[in-house]
C-alpha cells in the first residue's frame, strides 16, 4: 500500500479534469504548458490512485473518488476479532453489590449478565451501578437483573463484524462497550467484549503500522 | 493524499532495489526484461511514495520506509483541538454527592476539579465515585477533593498535542479522559476534555474521509 501527498501539479490536473473532462492527455498538457511526456507519471499516478479514469480515444474522466476512500477501505477491513477483549460475565441473580465487586476486581467498565444457560440476558455499566448505589435499597439484597439493560435493548456485535461499524454504533448509541456474541440454537453466547479502549488501541496501532 | 495498492511489478522493483541497490533504472529494467520507459511511471510512484530514493549518477536506493509510515504521519497530524469536548468542572469543595449529580446531569464519565482560582487541582472518574458510594460515609458530607486524584498525579494535554500521543497515554495510564489545559502564570486552566469517545469518533472519521 502506498500513500502519497498530492503535489500542486497533480491537484491542478484533477481540477482540470473535473471541470473539462473527458479530456485528452494532450489537452491537459496544453493547458499546463507542459509536454505530454512530462505529465505521464502524474497521469499514471492519478489513474492508479483511482482519481481519474482513462478511456481510449476519449480521454480522462474524473471518478469522483477522494484520496481518503482507500484509507477508508483499509480501516474498514479491521475486524472485531482482532481487537476484542475477554468478556466479564456475571449471573443474573448475583446482587448489585457483588456485581460492583466483580467490576472492581476485573477492572472493567461493563459487565455482561447471563442466565443459567450462560446466554446473554443483560448489560450493566458503571453508570448503572453508580445510579443504583445512590438509591435507598440495600445493594446486597437487589439482584443485578433488576437494574440491567435487557435483551432486546442490547446492541451486540459478532467477531466477523468490522471494527468501524462497532465504533460507529458505540458513538451513536452512547455506550462504552458491546458484547461480542455467537448465535447458537440456544441463543446468544457471549464470546468477547469490545470497548472504546479497544478502538483507542486500534487508533494507536494505525500510527504504529501494526494494522495495514 | 493518495493511497494506492502496490501492483506486482512495483513490489518486484522494491525487492530488486532492496537486494541490489544502489541500482540504475536501466539495470532494473534489464532484470525485468522491460524497457526503461515502461518502468518510468512505476519508479516515479515508488520514489514519490518514499519507498525509493533516486540519486543522480548512482541509481535507486531502498529507503526502508513502509507503506504504513505515511498513513502514520497523516494520523499523527490530527490534533487535540480538533476533537476535544467541553470540560465539565466542579469546585473542589462540592460534596461527593453533588459531584455524582453533576456527572449524571452532564452525562460525562470524568469531572475535573478546580480550586477557587478555577485552576485544575484534581480529577474524579465514575470509578472513583462508585468506590466512594460504597463507603460508609455520608456522600453529602464528604468534599470531592478527598477522593479525587490530585495534581501532580494527573495526566494532562494541550490543544496543540497530537491526538495520537493522547490516545497512547490514555491506554498506558489506563484512564478514560484527560483534561486539556492551558498554562498561565497562575497555573493550569482547564479548557477542554479528551476521552476515549473522542478517539473513537476520530477513528470513525478516518473511514468517513473527514480527516485526510
Amino acid at each position: 500500500m502506498i500513500i502519497i501527498e498530492l503535489n500542486k501539479r497533480q491537484e491542478l490536473i484533477i481540477q482540470i479534469v473535473k471541470e473539462r473532462g473527458p479530456i485528452t492527455g494532450e489537452a491537459i498538457a496544453d493547458q499546463l504548458n507542459l509536454t505530454r511526456a512530462t505529465l505521464r507519471p502524474d497521469l499514471a499516478i492519478l489513474t492508479m490512485a483511482g482519481y481519474l479514469e482513462a478511456r481510449p480515444r476519449v480521454g480522462y474522466f474524473y471518478t469522483g473518488k477522494t484520496g481518503g476512500q482507500l484509507l477508508s477501505e483499509a480501516v474498514r477491513k479491521l475486524m472485531v476479532q482482532d481487537y476484542q477483549s475477554l468478556p466479564v460475565v456475571v449471573d443474573k441473580n448475583v446482587s448489585v453489590y457483588d456485581a460492583i465487586c466483580t467490576m472492581f476486581l476485573e477492572d472493567v467498565g461493563t459487565l455482561f449478565i447471563v442466565d443459567h444457560d450462560s446466554l446473554l440476558t443483560g448489560v450493566v455499566s458503571r453508570k448503572d451501578l453508580l445510579r443504583a448505589s445512590l438509591g435507598k435499597q440495600e445493594l446486597t439484597a437487589v439482584p443485578v437483573n433488576i437494574i440491567m439493560t435487557r435483551m432486546p435493548n442490547i446492541t451486540v456485535c459478532q467477531r466477523e463484524d468490522s471494527l468501524y461499524e462497532v465504533a460507529k454504533k458505540l458513538i451513536e448509541k452512547q455506550i462504552d462497550a458491546m458484547p461480542v456474541v455467537k448465535y447458537t440454537n440456544r441463543g446468544a453466547e457471549v464470546t468477547g467484549r469490545i470497548t472504546k479502549t479497544n478502538i483507542t488501541r486500534a487508533f494507536v496501532d494505525l500510527v504504529n503500522n501494526e494494522v495495514l
